[in-house]
């Protein structure tokens, strides 16, 4: 490695000066050079917009999820390299993976999950159509579509390769392009994955960029329509939150800040028990792993005030045992902090929290290291502290971004909810017990203060992903110091980076807009039956209308009797009368829902393969004997499956009585098939 | 009136000094004065937070709706106090109305939404149980709390009653207390509205503060619990974000900004036609109510090229019948503007819009005034301008805050995008026509800059509620320009005032901080019969088990006969092996579910009194003849009604065959009363 190049508007650029030297965490040696000298910024965002974002914004959800798949078992192949590259970072191969597997795991979740989720269209719906008048003319709904604008990381040091990769998944997904801005001391890593991204040819052009070095003027040329995420310091976060490039046009503005995260050690778990261990070892493994440099590791460990001296003996033989030294060394088990100014910088705030503490473990100037020159490498030791009082400001306020982490000491939940508010605002907490009450009354109280709290035990520790893992499917941010913002949490990430747009209009106009049909739309074709139809034939708005059926007093004794269902409004007059929702026997509403598909069907072999499920199925009128029923079959929204050679149909069914009156409304879901010849 | 009061700290607060006059926007006169002298905003905040938040918190969704229902009703009483006040502020009745009674249907449409949308619970549960290991011992799941904070309202002059309560009413109902802080030109109405609220007694003392004048050091005071929602101007927008007390604790802030609104004429829509009608009149309308003084008024006029002279003359023809004066006469159309300032600043931006285009209707200096002294008060004539370079800046650029709009000639659907995205971001747009395929290109291309987009036509404009009403159940606000913000939106306003927060935790856990029942959580009473319970004797968990029973061809046989349903999967054995997902004959999904109800059922009069939906359900693994079927029925989520001696029970439906594979689940959604004796 030299200069590390960036790659903007459509080009591999190599700095023409000579750029500032990175240094491994390790040795001290020079691994590369960056800067972003001689890149035109407001160039690249235009050119994410011009040219990355048309041919994202053409592939509809689940080809874009698609890619991501392809995309993740793509950089499964060459996640060696990054893991070897990785060590010039300080992190050992635990470290690595839990970066780049990480990484990796995020774009298979989207992949998935957009698939499963999101609609095979490019408008994503949200939430029911809302009457907004008695007559049916004039309905409401919320689409969301992509933004037209350019995804700007700013990342952290520490995940150089999970960070992009969790910020281009929902971006991606949502059909808006990246720009990538790494943080320097690890550029090396995020270059060399956006190396293999734009090897792999799987992401349309222009769909990401990367900006090696400083920042330059880029967020002076930010549009509304822009996007900015930001993960690091709080300091940084309020740097970049008053830029005039962000303020001038609201540009969406996301940061992901360090906290001091805690961890509640149950009055239920004493020594002995499953939740005294995972508990310490927990805390150990959050204050190693990656050497302490997660936004999401325990800051404070609260422990009642009895078992304090426990807990630190526990700790402290685990951490006894953790080697700290070359992370290329399988014997060792903490690397180096990522850089000597990093290490400078936990010192600086040791001091403060060793005002309010005394050290139970670890010596902040002199570590025992394995394999390394300790003076050229930027390793510290675990530092475990133990505060006297509980109620000094510096365990709350400050934090060391290394392997750092203070006991407190407390005698009652209200303490731990106090105390936790105390932190302004964490990414995460955890409370290890196996007393579920304790547990809902620490969660409850402190989840206004946490983006995510996870609750450990003996019985989901084996499958538990621990205190410090962000996971996609789950949001990932957290109130005040946290930064106050959210990423991740399944599909909420992707709307994130989207418009959300209220619709008025009639149903027939809306239904047009959302490529849905909306109940009150006109209906289209009602000649051939829909089930003749193959989705390459099958139109949304496509209906059957079937019956009229009368239901009997004997059908519904009959069906009592067939299914065993003699519950007394079907069968007992008197009794049904005497329910404040009905006049006498009623039929069933399987029995209903039964008949309705009795209607409906068209019994050949055709596109139609299965009915797998039904959804918001509604009994709105009461069935008595000698009513009848017409049904009203209409498909509501057709999802081609990608990779398959069928897909879902909706429809949304009508049963109505000679009165017109609804008497159910529910969806129908169907599996058919793209082609059909009989 | 003299000096407004505020409400701080439970009691109303007389300011120590003379504070500054505001004025009759008709006859100049002094109408009242204001300041916030002597109020200390740091106590108020933390008395909002300390006295106003407990007690709100401790209602249920239902509670806090009901009580915005009863508001709702006392305000309702009492409007033609509000009225009356209005017409200081330049607003005729119908302009009071719009503020007045739009605020009031805020709180009848929270009153509602929260008690069908809502649980009745103190924790909103959002999204499905997210699986996070295989074994099923750890899954995942978000919460919602109400931020510990106080929700700090700075309004706008132009709305004084529907402001406050659109802000008040999703912050209520989310458990946050609030503090307004009104614009003062019309902070006589919001004191007013407020003292109304006060005296009815209904809201829990501490959950609504007010602070007439200015807002002091108020922001300063804000902690990361706090949220400020602010409606104006973009500048104010701006400098509000930058404020330290908001950036310091990343506090949650959302803007509402006057923005460059457009509306659309339809190619189709040429005189004559409904639609060339609607958007005239709608132009009009909306310049002309509250004086053009709506954030979401129509600032920028498309017509197709070869219209402009038609709709130009349409209009004069209808402003020249529009009497401007003495909002009290019943003849005036549109009264003053709301300040004499404003007056001045609209003249300032007229100055610049008339670069860039002519005048077509009125005059700015010298307008003909019915019943009033056209010096005193502040009166303006209508302004509609005609650009006729649509590429000139100004129109894009340049909102003058009052009755004025500017019509721009289009010649292609992508011009008209275009020229949409010059506005940098918009609150609203609207598209009048009938052509559903020319509506639909709009409205997706435009979408990105909107938050609200309306398609007006002749089958809707009855129902319609026009261009400029934001609803409560759609999302107001807009991106860039208009604030980057989103209020309203039904359920959406209310989570922006809580916390979200991912669980992760084992399903026992899980469901003892939801209370609800996660599937993989032990059961509850398997003893007694979960129908012979009342709501008040039910517990979420309990379950009954019942079955086995086995399904025969024969049953499937008659199922088809009796129901009709002859689809080839259930009734021919070569057919269905030929489908991709079936070995041969398999059970009707509406045979599956007929037969579990027939085994769950607890047939005797007792609490349960009706099945009224199902949910969710997923028929999961084939059914084949000879299969024998049980079901668990497990209570899930308990639903009490406070309007009602009943409520809704939602239960986990397990269906199952021998093999133990889950072959459907559903929820099934009864209604159980409180108390039952038999």
């Amino acid at each position: 490695m030299s200069a590390l190049r960036s790659y903007v508007r459509g080009q591999w650029h190599t700095p023409p000066d000579e750029g500032a030297p990175l240094h491994d965490a390790v040795t001290g040696e020079e691994v590369a050079r960056v800067s972003s000298a001689g890149i035109d910024m407001a160039a690249a965002l235009d050119y994410g917009r011009r040219i990355g974002g048309p041919p994202v914004r053409e592939l509809t959800f689940h080809e874009r999820a698609l890619l991501l798949k392809q995309l993740a078992l793509h950089l499964q192949e060459h996640r060696e390299e990054l893991y070897e590259l990785s060590y010039h970072s300080g992190a050992t191969r635990y470290d690595a993976k839990f970066d780049v597997d990480g990484g990796i795991g995020v774009l298979f979740s989207y992949g998935s999950k957009g698939r499963r989720e999101l609609p095979n269209d490019t408008v994503y719906v949200e939430g029911p159509v809302e009457p907004l008048g008695k007559g049916g003319t004039f309905v409401g709904q919320h689409i969301l579509t992509p933004r037209r604008g350019v995804a700007v990381q700013i990342n952290a040091f520490n995940f150089p390769v999970w960070g992009p990769l969790e910020k281009l998944a929902p971006a991606f997904l949502a059909g808006v392009p990246t720009l990538v801005k790494p943080a320097s001391p690890t550029a090396y890593l995020t270059a060399k994955l956006v190396e293999l991204i734009i090897d792999s040819g799987l992401l349309p052009e222009g769909s990401l960029q990367l900006v090696c070095g400083s920042a330059g003027d880029l967020l002076d040329h930010l549009t509304e329509q822009d996007l900015v995420s930001f993960t690091g310091s709080a300091s940084t976060a309020q740097r970049l939150r008053t830029h005039p490039g962000i303020v001038r046009n609201a540009v969406r503005f996301n940061a992901e800040a360090d906290s001091l995260n805690l961890s509640v050690l149950g009055p239920d778990a004493t020594p002995g028990t499953d939740e005294f261990d995972l508990f310490v070892k927990q805390l150990v493994t959050e204050m190693t792993v990656k050497t302490g440099q997660k936004c999401t590791a325990i800051r404070r460990a609260f422990v009642p005030a009895e078992r304090v001296d426990d807990v630190a003996q526990a700790a402290v033989d685990r951490l006894g045992k953790v080697a700290v030294g070359n992370p290329a060394n399988p014997d060792v088990r903490m690397g180096a902090l990522a850089s000597l100014e990093q290490r400078e910088e936990v010192r600086r705030s040791l001091k403060a929290l060793m005002d309010a503490g005394s050290l139970v473990f670890g010596d902040p100037e002199r570590p025992d290291i394995v394999d390394a020159d300790p003076e050229r490498g930027a390793f510290i030791s675990p530092i475990l502290l133990r505060a006297q009082d509980p109620d000094r400001p510096e365990p709350h306020q400050v934090e060391a971004f290394g392997p750092v982490s203070t006991l407190l000491p407390y005698t009652s939940t209200d303490q731990v909810i106090d105390a936790a508010a105390r932190g302004a605002g964490s990414l995460v907490g955890s409370v290890v017990t196996a007393d579920a009450d304790f547990a809902r009354d620490v969660v409850l109280g402190v989840a206004p203060w946490h983006g995510r709290l996870l609750v450990l035990d003996a019985e989901n520790a084996k499958e538990s992903t621990g205190h410090g893992s962000p996971l996609p499917v789950l949001t990932h941010g957290g109130p005040g110091r946290a930064g106050g913002g959210e990423e991740l949490g399944g599909i909420r990430g992707v709307l994130h980076h989207m418009q959300r747009t209220a619709v008025q209009a009639t149903p027939k106009v809306l239904g047009s807009v959302t490529n849905q049909w909306v109940n009150g739309a006109p209906h289209g074709d009602t000649e051939t039956h829909p089930f003749r139809k193959s989705l390459a034939e099958l139109n949304v708005g496509d209906t059957v209308v079937a019956g009229p059926r009368a239901v009997t007093r004997e059908d519904i004794d009959h069906f009592a009797e067939f299914t065993g269902d003699h519950f007394y409004a079907h069968t007992d007059a008197d009794a049904a009368a005497a329910n404040p929702f009905f006049d006498g026997v009623v039929a069933h509403g399987y029995l209903v829902v039964s008949l309705a598909a009795g209607l409906f069907v068209d019994p050949e072999p055709g596109p139609v393969l299965a009915n797998y499920g039904l959804e918001n199925l509604r009994f709105l009128t009461p069935v008595y004997p000698g009513d009848e029923l017409t049904v009203t079959l209409t498909a509501k929204q057709i999802t081609p499956r990608v990779d398959a050679d069928y897909g879902e149909v909706r429809w949304n069914a009508d049963v109505t009585n000679a009165d017109d009156e609804v008497v159910a409304r529910y969806d129908v879901l169907t599996l058919v098939a793209k082609e059909w010849t009989p």
